[in-house]
């Protein structure tokens, strides 16, 4: 459907044969002033707070709901090199619904600076399906990435102030569990001894940093449902232990106000436009594969209670952000999913099955054949979630008809509903017959009843919920505990946390914990590193295989390529 | 006049009986929109960026200049722990000016958040002379401290990873002078080790934190006259040498564009208002001791083309922030300063005269005598700039009559204008008298040609430029450089960089190094430990004494007092 419009409307960019930068094609786009994208919305004058002309914070409280809205999920099939567009068509469904009149909102998230100045290039979309002004969100945005910085290592300034001070509170130096962070992709700052210099300086201390999108507090900010939750949830946050082995919180160090006022903005969930002109709420930024890879509640709520639809994203595959979506934010948030879009495209199909990057380009239908098993095992995973898929191949020019063919085959097969999209050419004009699959998947959703929608019930405990989810979700057929890790279980249970959800960090390539092991791998072993309470979140971090949580540059880092000219146009992000 | 005033006017507030906290008379105050601000100031639609409702960005590119507007420095006697109330009187000032229908406008610095939750609390004045809203200036305000943090520790990542990937342009890891920044007191962060773990985790390096009031990244956005000018000095930026003691710069790492494009917005002025309603500039906030004390020359031009009279300020006093405004920022931006206003206190008096902090409430003639020869020293010092100081006495409820009278006395026996300042009890009602000695000594000025207002002459080369200083300002008798400093002295020579301003780090207690030296001490040794020369910033920053650019928080920090409640009001900032 999407191609015939395309064919017969002018107004519809065909762009296939001229391709332009992300960051040109947003620039030559006329931004709408954002007062208009919120009283288009139904935000009322007293929730905005206007960012410059085109981006916004907004109040929740004081906004009412306008009843329940559906809630569209988008997750993908495993990452690669090649790039999925799971953003890009996260975008371009909503433009293409915003196109059939509906009244529908993105919730997303915030993309970090990182990988900005690392691997990616900008984070907001991708040709004609992207969120605007796309410089300002890749770069510091409303600065909702810098307070949890602030907050973070203004927290540690404390830890170590209060142990230098005399340590009234007797905290075991050696057992400082909170690390300072930021947002860079620096693997110099992994492993850092803090307080050298003599006594004047501190009390010397192994720690490190781990990037801003993978802190506590940044997991605190995306499940708070509220200032007043916010603050609970800082001050009951586990910075360390004690010499005799009882949990420090930051209520004990009396700094939950101070870190709460430093939140006070950055709590907002933020209001800019997609390229179609509807509104996306683009809010908190955890990383899907050592974070839980959500938008915050807040913002899932605000674009719930201000559309008809909504749809959000979770990071990486279905085993990673979409499970936790399910698992820790619906949980947190009531939230119930109404339909899923797994985007995948050709390429990392084939990438999947066993094609090497340059070779993408070419038709390859044995290892298209044997990729689809990825697909396939995500698909296998929602469903356990009890929501029907909706799978979206993104659409390349190398992709050949007789491959899109074959995976129409397959689809057909299964009983899977699969569309293609062509919202990076074409915007929403290119996810008409996308946005038609999701409109009956809605439509059927309402004769049904609602079913819980998590893989495992946490009150059975963090081994449990770990074993749970390595068999039902990653394939594994075994879980081993490193002794550490051994010790940490028994360390949570004699603590009363043993009944937290686990928010698992995993590589995001493949289903194991082994980067390497692509397409569905079944049978290996989840091997389970270390455990931490984040008292404050609400979950058990569970670090697995040699997931690290601060990344490093690539030899070519995109910063060498991002410039601004005199006037101050910026161009090289991507 | 302030007085007589204040008695017949029922809008004067009189709040000497009845202490508020700052915050809480900041926030029983009405706002105005920050675009009615701006209409009034003459700001044209197209140059404003607003940040909420009383926050706004101003673009200097889209503004034309007014003509010549008079420039009025407020600097101060040395610091004391009782306070000086150098903002205070600044803010109190313009709103006396606003009031007797001056177009006015304010020019200052942004508060840091280190001190913020360290000893200081709110930076923003205080009483009934403030700028308003403090708590979003005090904590994060528009960004700007945040974009310097990101830009100077993704440049400290590229380093890094540089060396890591194979480090072509031959720096010698031992060498690197770039150091990461944070916006927080923490004295753990002085003297690190990074890049542990092994091989895959970067290359092991002893470095430090400073804090992001003393990065060279401040200093460069301080003094850059636009973003053109900007890029060239990121780029000129030197972050260490190579094995074979060649300077390393920016534009050889390739990333000048990518920091460029982190400080586009943090580029462009920052306007709010004060309580009296006045326009206030408040961009960039080096410190004083460590860095070279003065907002952005940007934020000063801006608020020249805005308005015929512009108050501004310079951390500390005369041996800091005023000597390097005269010798860093007005060298580089071509200003004249007009008059100079010189405050002071008759407590901070008594306690350079030798009186304990707890005693200072009590009358004490003999220690008030002894404690004048500071400010004595610093009208000298400002003298010696061609420019007549006014001093503003900043009153407090314990000042006795006697003490005031002894004071006129001094004043009138030097020949110096001595006025009293009510400002933090009563606002610009409280500054008549003030604002009047500030219209005479601008009158006056008319009359006069302009006279260079420096006090050396860089091109004779860094040592001569440290030894005049040391001499004509600090009252010292000799200079002592390390055997560290020599070496530097020669490199600086051999690297074509002898002929820089300086920018001299010392503590801000003493003229001298020491900081147990008050008073006016004559005939002490200063101690240069260290040169660094910031070649994007254009100067040499000169270490004495035992200054350090990381401060610590104390054993009870205001961070501990700072709340807010579940509406998002904030206390406990004072």
């Amino acid at each position: 459907m999407a191609n015939t419009t395309c064919a017969h409307d002018p107004q519809v960019p065909d762009n296939t044969t001229n391709p332009q930068s992300d960051v040109a094609i947003a620039q030559a786009h006329p931004l709408l002033d954002i007062t208009d994208i919120a009283q288009r919305t139904g935000i009322p004058d007293s929730a905005l707070i206007p960012y410059g002309r085109t981006k916004a914070k907004v109040d929740p409280t004081q906004l009412s709901s306008r009843g329940q809205a559906k809630l569209v999920l988008v997750t993908a099939m495993s990452p690669t090199p090649a790039g999925e567009g799971k953003s890009t068509t996260l975008i371009g469904l909503v433009d293409a619904l915003h196109l059939r009149n509906h009244k529908v909102a993105a919730a997303l998230r915030e993309p970090s600076q990182g990988p900005v100045m690392g691997i990616k290039g900008g984070a907001a979309g991708g040709g004609y399906s992207q969120v605007v002004p796309m410089e300002d969100i890749n770069l510091h945005f409303t600065g909702d990435f810098h307070a949890i910085t602030s907050a973070t290592n203004t927290l540690a300034a404390v830890i170590d102030n209060h142990i230098h001070q005399g340590n009234a509170l007797n905290i075991d130096p050696r057992k400082v569990t909170w690390q300072r962070c930021l947002d860079v992709n620096d693997r110099a700052l992994r492993g850092v001894v803090t307080g050298l210099g003599g006594p004047a300086h501190g009390v010397p201390a192994e720690t490190g940093f781990t990037i801003t999108a993978a802190s506590e507090i940044m997991a605190v900010l995306c499940l708070a449902t509220d200032l007043t939750d916010l603050k609970r949830r800082l001050g009951a946050m586990t910075i360390g232990y004690t010499y005799d082995d009882q949990p420090v919180t930051v209520s004990q160090l009396g700094v939950a106000g101070a870190l709460t006022a430093l939140m006070k903005e950055a709590i907002n969930p933020n209001l800019v436009q997609t390229l179609g002109g509807a509104p996306a709420f683009i809010h908190g930024g955890p990383f899907a594969n050592i974070a839980h890879g959500c938008n915050s509640l807040l913002a899932t709520r605000t674009a719930m209670s201000c559309a008809d639809i909504v749809v959000t994203e979770a990071g990486f595959g279905s085993d990673l952000g979409a499970e936790k979506f399910f698992d820790i934010k619906a949980r947190v948030g009531k939230l119930h999913v109404d339909a899923v879009v797994v985007v995948a495209t050709i390429r990392s199909l084939k990438y999947n099955g066993g094609v090497a990057r340059e070779d993408l380009d070419k038709e390859n239908h044995e290892a298209l054949a044997k990729g689809i098993e990825n697909l396939g095992a995500h698909i296998g995973n929602i469903r356990q979630f009890d929501v029907e898929p909706i799978v979206a191949i993104n659409s390349f020019p190398s992709d050949t008809e007789a491959e899109a063919h074959y995976l129409q085959e397959w689809a057909q097969d299964q009983g899977i509903r699969l569309v293609n999209s062509h919202v990076w050419a074409h915007g929403g004009h290119g996810g008409q017959e996308l946005a038609e699959a999701v409109e009956q998947v809605l439509a059927g959703r309402e004769q049904r009843t609602r079913s819980p929608q998590q893989i495992y019930d946490p009150e059975q405990g963090v081994e449990h919920s770990i074993t749970t989810l390595a068999r039902r979700v990653y394939g594994a057929s075994e879980v081993e505990f490193s002794s550490k890790a051994r010790k940490q279980l028994n360390q949570l249970k004699k603590n009363g946390l043993d009944a937290l959800p686990v928010c698992i960090s995993k590589t995001q390539y493949s289903f194991s914990d082994d980067p390497k092991k692509l397409g569905a791998p079944r049978g290996h072993t989840l091997h389970v590193r270390e455990l931490i309470p984040r008292t404050g979140a609400g979950f058990v971090v569970v670090l697995t295989g040699d997931v690290m949580t601060m990344p490093g540059l690539p030899k070519n880092p995109a910063a060498l390529h991002i410039d601004i000219d005199s006037e101050g146009s910026i161009s090289g992000l991507f």
